[in-house]
């Protein structure tokens, strides 16, 4: 039998202890796990590039893997600690948001109030190490989730906004940028004009692109939009990054408009 | 049986090859190692970094694996390699004082001088390949470290300052900053006042704070301390970096005092 | 018998769920499979880099490893995809020279161009996860590259430009930055003078430096040039980044000049 998959999800960067302690304390409780690093440069605290990552790289897990993730600004708060299943897949992390995207279909949650299966000091400020890394080795070592925590009906969740169509176009916003400086965006493929020879897309109010079928297929440094690999409309800079090649106009809230040409 | 655990932690970074190449030596030598990526963006030739950061990962994996660790300014001049034997599991690495804050307790260690366990050509800028992943790879295999080695008694070790009591407080200092812009200071759990009620921390003779249980018991971008996960006060900022808060007086060295209020 | 062995190396960072994608479709399909984090700190696009990257860490790793490469600025386009046989190993990931400099020695190659082993739906933009991952994970499970992709008798290769002699000295040029600031250069162990005592090799027609035994040998901040553990001719700055010592005259393509002293 194939080890038991834990993937590790984190914004802990890889300059310090933190991804070893946490990985030290599953290895410890359930040798055999497979561990498997997913992120760990998440933006500090940003719960949002966390959920999206993590809907991301979940999707293509076998089921019955462990997914372990932990941006967690409100650590040693009263937020709660969270095992969600979902697609036959355990979810481990705190309840801030972070589990919720990877998570949609036929959820079922457990909040972890049983510190028995905590680490015996729980630290206020590394809830990683010492409650989400013992669960997740117990999950992946056999033990149910009704036995590590409380059944629970509603968690916190993370809205992705819907498109708005108005005046013959369809509206959305940045929703977040990547490591290539590409600008996903919350309109999805379903969102957009069935044609997309003539369509334009139009970021704040300014500069506009086409939709192009992959960034190859314009010439350096050209703004252009693609229906990105997540099934997201996103704007790229052909060899650079959109990121900066829009500046302010790049970030996280502004509108991107699609009008069918 | 479980697979033996090799942990590997380095300034290699993952923009080039180098850290590829030592996991390739093992793997070659010792197909069923299992190998733990622990930090590999240490700052380049940060010893104290390194150390404090093995000390934390360590510190929960199971007895019996191999920690390799290689931050090595020196790689090349006549600075021993070793191999560390703390609580029954080993590590290996330079003899610069990387090994030694993860391995206070009940120190036994042995001087790489054996090149027929090394690679055949030893190249002089990296011993990590060369020197450290074979003898990594061996000790996983299950070979005796006194076979690897000569013993030695005494290894280059890093102090952290021990706390002063002065005029009715306890003066540490700046030990380092983490991925978050986290302070750690030298100043342990034990150090402090027995009430923290009214304590009072003040960094530099300048900015102060109080400690509070966790960095989620203040509003944003206010300074707290809290007693960090490996037991030392550390000073942050809410939903920001400590370290771009408080710019040059944030460094390595700079004097944290905490009086009882 | 030990798993099957995949290494990844991309430019995909740790900060998006990009990584995870690709280590989630090879899980599924060969879930036995060892997966070998090598570098995802691939300067976006940089195909010579992630060659270099590839070359330096593919050299230690046993016969029989499945070698995936993606750093893929042509992804989407008519570019193919290969699998790539030498020494034992296989490579997978796009024909644009990034797996050409560390299969030089009698490579057989073969094109991607039977779809039923990709994934359902190929996105454009994302081929690392829906081209090279299955073709990995059927790799390391033991299907035959002959079913997998057309044998082809070229691929797109990355030359390393020779050393030229001209006027009692030796010319090369920069090749690349690593994280350490150490500037590889084109001039391999062969191009340089039997005796390196009175040596001295010149940047830009600029500042020069010795050849030394390695970092340690020079004093903090000094200019040195070593032959690094690839075999290429490299210029440091002891203690430092020698990428930021030389700034403009430390580009890729810089002349570098050895001369007998």
């Amino acid at each position: 039998m194939a080890a038991p998959c834990v993937t590790l999800l984190t914004d802990f960067g890889m300059s310090d202890g933190y991804v070893g302690a946490v990985k030290g304390v599953i290895l410890a409780l359930c040798p055999r796990a497979q561990l498997i690093d997913v992120a760990h440069d998440i933006a500090p605290g940003d719960i949002l590039a966390g959920a999206v990552a993590l809907m991301t790289s979940a999707a293509t897990f076998p089921a019955g893997c462990v997914h372990l993730a932990v941006v967690d600004p409100g650590v040693g708060t009263d937020r709660s600690g969270l095992i969600v299943e979902s697609g036959g897949s355990y979810f481990v992390g705190p309840d801030n948001g972070l589990l919720s995207l990877a998570t949609t279909a036929s959820r079922r949650a457990w909040k972890l109030d049983h510190p028995q299966w905590f680490r015996d000091r729980v630290h206020s400020t590394f809830h990683g190490r010492d409650v989400f890394a013992p669960v997740a080795a117990r999950l992946a070592d056999g033990v149910s989730p009704e036995l590590l925590g409380s059944a629970v009906e509603r968690i916190v969740t993370l809205e992705i906004p819907p498109a708005v169509h108005r005046d013959g176009g369809v509206v959305g916003e940045i929703l977040l940028a990547d490591r290539f400086g590409n600008l996903i965006t919350t309109l999805r493929e379903d969102d957009l004009p069935a044609s997309r020879a003539a369509t334009v897309v139009t970021i704040a109010g300014g500069e506009s692109c086409p939709i192009v079928e992959s960034y190859g297929f314009a010439s350096k440094d050209t703004l252009v939009a693609v229906v990105g690999s997540g099934g997201f409309l996103e704007i790229s800079s052909v060899g650079g990054s959109a990121r900066e090649h829009l500046g302010a106009a790049g970030v996280r809230g502004t509108p991107v408009r699609v009008t069918a040409g």
